[in-house]
């Protein structure tokens, strides 16, 4: 079955943003066992958008339009398509409720041009919008599916995996199964090398490299009658990777993040966790904060980005900090054990680092140093990040994270040993 | 003058890469004042690639493709173009110096499938590439412009602004200027609602309004003969804007983000700023800090997840815990207060809510009070964010910057006046 992603919106087309969307969905199309030859990214202009329209609905069996949904005057991808089919718009009551208590419950007043999201082209149904005010639509005609979803990344991703994907799932007579094994500590090319014997030639299951940002994920798919058989097909390829990589593969479950597994790890351990970070500055507590739970095991973090906070917060000694400076081994290993014994907690990472741009007093940028202290045992490591200052924050809140999840397991295996 | 952007490869319809070439080429377009109206991407497939071609080359005078130059028998970009067109692939002397140079000089031995690329169409024209071996292409012919370049970003990149920029600006007659207003604190339909008689028959300059998270972006462009000319045909039209607005703009250059001009403002006014989060979870105090020179301004921070954390870093009273609980204007009141005193620094912005999902002991997901304390004096403003988990987080830690920002600004105001 092919589809086709039409991405709606002038901003697209003048650059002011990336087009994430287009990465998203086709992932996930490619993991639901369905082609995608074309993509399109047309502006808010109805004649144009009808014209790319009327081509993909020619050559695809799914059109999926992400953008043009909203309340303002340039958002018309509901009616251009509604337009191309000869379909009057009608309010959906469903959509009216949901975006009067979207409103409502933000103690907003929605204005007149906000009504006409709730309207949907005739024989259409409405997708539930739980992150913003659009809903998205889906139709069915003449043997083809058309998708409409909202442009939002936040709104999209969820419409597009709870109501979206279930559907086009049921439209592939196989069953399609894959399964992601998430790896960090190891970069893209360096995880190819280590599986290509494995690519090459590979038919059925088939392994699919994804470079993200500090991880590297490897896709596993594999096609069969049922979704038994399928899981079947791939648990060999699976044991063989788990092998190969063995604890820089963090999760198999394509959902759970890394900073997931560091909780689940904490809870199943009955550890309290905090975090002191400098150059990272809150990131590593941030994602810990967002996964739901957090509470039962994160008990608060510092952000001491002067030296006087790190003396005064954290307990690290003047001597420290002038005889090795901020960004050294000897800081990081004070940082981590003072904040675990300020905040009470039994595990601490901390990160001091340079994030640039540029060097100070002889270190390069990109220079971090990560250390942990995990129920009085510690470490330090020492990193060299590239890229510019957000990707040196980014990449050291990753491995903060990484190395507290490392930390755990090497404290889970030594107590086993020691029984 | 009308450009068409071809993007090919076939990793970028299974989601392995984001397209970020997209966004580079589409702002440079803009920029150099050229008019995107389609963008394309195909796979690594003669005829698909062929199509997509052959339609660009009806509707647009300048069609730039990338992708595809590489010396593997997937890259088949200048074969394509050059078979749609009936053209001859000559070896051309200059590229096969280039790539005989490049291999020299990384001490390599250029393989015979390299050789393929110096080979171009007859008529073209080789271009560069200094970071990698497969060189870019030119060709004018009927009227239409056609450029190829290769798709790694680190080589597309320089090989755009080097050469071909400089080609395209000479094609334009008029000079096309544009700034970005910038404004936090209301809503994309309120603010669309607030101008929309300033959008009503635009045609020089335009307005065009971009929702960004927790912010609304207004870009006016204006065309002219000279720069300075279309600075004043902006100039009207962006006071107005800065009337309507107020406070609520809160830059109008297209780099600034909110957290600069926090920093900025800090700095103008030689005061110190921390920051005590609880449910954003160092997200703002990571957004600060991922601004160069933040360290002049910025002391530190706390990260308050658990009511123990909130009472022994910030001071904040176990009676107002309890009687109000955490998540109250009380104690975010406490929070900002106690954080400025703890960290001694002049301003300190709280963060306290629940980010869901689910609500709370009677409290909705997305109820967030958000505290500053600016030199002594303190205000708390409580908001109902609508979202997921992240949205919700996302969306306070971009409020307590802002709420930072306007806090600075009245504190500015009153000393002015009391002057």
């Amino acid at each position: 079955m092919v589809v086709e992603l039409v991405f709606v919106g002038t901003e697209l087309l003048l650059g002011n943003i990336v087009n994430t969307n287009a990465q998203f969905l086709s992932e996930q199309c490619a993991a639901l066992g369905l082609t995608v030859y074309f993509q399109d990214v047309v502006g808010d202009n109805r004649e144009r958008l009808a014209l790319v329209f009327q081509t993909a609905l020619k050559r695809s069996d799914v059109v999926i339009l992400s953008g043009g949904l909203g309340p303002t005057e340039d958002d018309l991808t509901k009616e251009t398509v509604a337009d191309v089919w000869n379909l009057p718009l009608h309010r959906d009551e469903r959509a009216l409720e949901m975006l009067t208590a979207y409103f409502a419950q933000r103690n907003r007043q929605m204005t007149e041009n906000n009504e006409k999201q709730a309207l949907v082209p005739e024989g259409a149904v409405a997708l539930y919008n739980k992150n913003g005010t659009a809903p998205g639509i889906l139709m069915e005609r003449d043997g083809k599916t058309i998708i409409l979803l909202p442009g939002p990344p936040d709104e999209l991703i969820p419409m597009f995996q709870e109501q979206v994907a279930p559907l086009l799932r049921q439209k592939r007579p196989e069953i399609i199964y894959s399964v992601m094994a998430k790896i960090c500590g190891i970069g893209e090319s360096q995880a190819e090398t280590m599986i290509l014997d494995l690519i090459d030639g590979q038919t059925n299951p088939t392994i699919a490299t994804y470079a993200k940002v500090g991880e590297v994920h490897l896709r596993i798919t594999a096609k069969a009658e049922t979704e038994e058989d399928a899981q079947e097909i791939i648990r060999p390829l699976l044991e063989t990777l788990k092998e190969r990589f063995g604890e820089n593969l963090y999760s198999t479950r394509e959902e759970e993040t890394l900073e997931e597994v560091v909780v689940n790890l904490l809870k199943k351990n009955q550890m309290t966790l905090c975090t002191a970070e400098s150059c990272s500055g809150g990131m590593a507590a941030s994602r810990i904060v967002n996964v739901c739970g957090a509470s039962e095991v994160f008990l608060g973090g510092f952000v001491t980005y002067s030296n006087e906070a790190k003396q005064k917060f954290l307990g690290v000694r003047s001597h420290t900090l002038q005889t090795h400076t901020a960004i050294s081994r000897e800081t990081a290993l004070e940082m981590a054990e003072g904040g675990a014994r300020q905040m009470g907690a039994d595990v601490c990472v901390s990160v001091t680092g340079l994030a640039g741009p540029g060097g100070e007093q002889g270190k390069p940028a990109g220079l971090v140093y990560i250390g942990c202290c995990c129920k009085g045992d510690s470490v330090v490591e020492k990193f060299h990040f590239r890229g510019n200052r957000a990707k040196v924050r980014t990449l050291a809140a990753i491995r903060a994270l990484d190395l507290v999840r490392r930390c755990i397991i090497k404290k889970e295996r030594n107590t086993e040993g020691g029984r």
